[in-house]
């Protein structure tokens, strides 16, 4: 299998906050491919994905039922502390519930975590030992 | 906030089970900055992180109980029905569960989904209406 991935699909349980969170909170625009009831963002080569937890599950064919921890993260990477502080800063602003303020961690980066409306955390962070090209991307 | 992603993280209660899952049943070479209890794999210009379940919900600093469907998915995507197909044959001889066997979707593409042995879900899919590049990037 090809060491890739296409789509990370998060199930919501209200997509207009969770979408609102995405456009308004983050700013990011939504994917022309969006309609209904998914809506999609155009990230680095892949997508992120938007989708009623209960039509996600029943996609999978899985129980919809869960709760507490989700057992994943999602991380963007910036490029100093001082990007993260500023990053920070301006998302407190907009009403965006900071879960770790930034602080130093042990493996040698700059680490804060945020939560969207669903509960799915994202940390923000700066790693100085992962280089990222112009466009965000790792190299590798 | 930049509209890209740079890690996902799946928190793991077995790390040599599930590392085993990504290096000898997908074939993924783990990426060099992965050491004592965290393996990262480079994709797509992301990475992909194991990490133990109680540590990642330690470093976000929320409670790491959870249980039941954990509210997301992951999706690789290939070129054709015939490459699901092959994928899948190829994988459920290696033992993967396969949850979803392929089948036409309603919005036109072809999708069935694995699941790695923390209960992660992968679907494997084609979609027509999602161009990728040569790297298997999606193009936007």
């Amino acid at each position: 299998m090809e060491q890739r991935l296409t789509i990370i699909t998060l199930g919501v349980s209200n997509m207009d906050v969770a979408a609102d969170f995405y456009e308004n909170k983050l700013g990011w625009k939504r994917h022309g491919n969006s309609m209904g009831d998914i809506v999609f963002f155009q990230l680095n080569g892949i997508q992120l994905a938007l989708y009623p937890v209960q039509e996600l599950a029943k996609d999978a064919t899985v129980p919809a039922d869960g709760e507490g921890f989700k057992g994943f993260t999602l991380a963007q990477n910036l490029r100093s502390e001082k990007e993260v502080d500023e990053l920070i800063s301006t998302l407190k602003g907009k009403g965006v519930k900071v879960v770790k303020e930034p602080e130093k961690a042990f493996w040698g980066g700059y680490s804060s975590y945020i939560q969207d409306p669903e509960g799915n955390l994202w940390e923000i962070a700066y790693n100085p030992h992962l280089p990222l090209d112009e466009k965000g991307s790792v190299i590798g």
